[in-house]
């Protein structure tokens, strides 16, 4: 299987450059002092995720490779509730590609709105539906699926975060990164692995949904049922690898460590007071590791990756008050 | 009376690099399509403020001009209960100069422990003896005292962050900055005047400490007593113009508008939910005119400064609850 390289991620830089936030490494003053801490803080991306990245990537690519083909604008189609849905929506407008987001019947309408806001379409359909119908509105549009990580461009996109790592730190010692479908992961990882060969990376996944800890043991995919995986906060981690992230996880991951719950919380918390960042729950599952797995990980320099801080106002007053 | 030059902002830019984050400007996708906003968002400083520009661009001028008197380290000598303690005891440290923070009996103990986490010596005393004990602090030790606010070094230093909204958004149309002791708004005032001449800077004060407004309106500084000036929940918005920054500020502001604190409130709701982003109420302050001020505000592109981000967590629960 063919595995995106740094080259890959260096051509992704080049077409984000102006289109996604280069997030600055945010010096932690409350850190530990043998393991001085880092934040990188993707939750200030425009849409308050890392997400844009690949998105940005994946559309940019699209267009290159369809030049010479006319000038009809490309459609595009991708189905999510989260922090992809708003990625592609935003990515399309930058790009001037429509774009149909398939969301289940039941999103949060503030999903849905900020979805809207960028100027896509959103079709609801019953959960069950969603990939049909987003598969449908392929064929009737002659539209392309952008899926949310099982895809090189998207891998090599959220990379551009890891490329970014390595120019601002170039002797980091330890990259901690949340693994849902792997993406981030994969992509952060490669570029950290390229450009420090020294620095340990370890993926952070909540214990409640710990299927990629438990692949990366058992040297194959090993599935959780998908309401098992749902029982956690981090309701951005409930996704699983596909062959494709898979492969890069086994070859860029030193571990996956496993958080609880109430250690994202506290590392919520720790984040909104010691350093002014609201992170979402999967958002902070890494700085939970870097809090609560001490022992589990290696000291010196660390960059927390902060991927996300798309969390409704109600959670928010709960974990803080 | 000589006023700080954007020469002198130049000059601090140099001294702050490596030692004070260049802050982003951050867009906000909730702004109205009429005057889309950015965000400058100095509470992702490491000490919460933008306080650690001019700290670190007195201390190091101070340094420039002992050069050649011996190598005795200098010692610096600050009386605040806020966010200049933290940033004189962070830039003291970096600059390896000891340093003295005179605080009033009472202060609250996470700002006392913030400011000995960088090393400074805490010299707590009753309220009405911090000025003289620092100035017998100054006899004693042959220090030098920092001003808050009433230096041109120290408004050189804010101006910084002026600087980099003048280079990081040549075209803005206006600036909304927060004014107290007016080191800020001098600053950024100066600096986007000189490279933006077409921008207007609007100085903000909340309602309950309008001190600035009227001094601005009646050409002269107008006293507030200091217990109204307490009322505001912008507790870093109570102290008032010294005749240096006062003429600075009838130099460079066209204006000043001002917000209730219900208003200011509001402000912190819409930048956790909206840019998952922290303001103390005086952070919030410019962005709660833009928000309930657009008739007093010529139309455009709009940057708001974010000056701060120190609340506690108590405040802030009640807030977002």
């Amino acid at each position: 299987m063919q595995l995106v390289s740094l080259d890959d991620i260096r051509a992704a830089a080049g077409r984000v450059r102006g289109q996604v936030l280069r997030t600055p490494l945010l010096p932690a003053p409350w850190a530990d002092s043998d393991r001085p801490l880092w934040l990188k803080p993707e939750l200030l991306q425009v849409i308050g995720a890392f997400k844009l990245r690949g998105a940005v990537n994946a559309l940019a690519a699209l267009g290159e490779r369809a030049t010479g083909q006319g000038s009809a604008r490309q459609h595009v189609v991708a189905y999510s509730s989260g922090n992809h849905a708003q990625a592609m929506a935003y990515a399309a407008r930058q790009l001037g590609a429509p774009a149909h987001i398939v969301m289940p019947e039941g999103t949060p309408q503030v999903k849905v709105d900020g979805t809207r806001r960028y100027g896509a379409e959103v079709v609801l359909v019953p959960l069950a539906e969603r990939e049909s119908t987003a598969y449908r509105l392929v064929d009737e549009l002659g539209a392309v699926l952008v899926p949310p990580f099982d895809h090189p461009d998207i891998i090599a996109g959220q990379g551009t975060a890891g490329l970014e790592i390595g120019e601002d730190l170039p002797d980091v010692e330890l990259v901690l990164v949340p693994v849902s479908g792997g993406g981030l992961a994969s992509g952060v990882g490669t570029a950290v692995k390229a450009l420090c060969p020294n620095a340990t990376v370890i993926g952070v996944e909540p214990e409640l949904a710990a299927d990629a800890a438990d692949s990366l043991r058992a040297g194959h995919i090993v599935e959780w049922p998908a309401q098992d995986r749902a029982r956690t906060i981090a309701d951005g981690l409930r996704a699983q690898p596909s062959e494709l992230t898979f492969a890069h996880l086994q070859a860029v991951l030193d571990d996956i460590v496993t958080v609880s719950d109430d250690e994202i919380r506290e590392a919520m918390r720790v984040l909104a007071t010691g350093s002014r960042l609201i992170a979402e729950p999967s958002g902070a599952v890494p700085l939970a590791a870097y809090l609560y797995r001490a022992d589990d990980l290696p000291r010196g320099r660390t960059v927390v990756v902060l991927s996300g801080g798309n969390v409704d106002r109600a959670m928010l007053a709960d974990v803080l008050g």
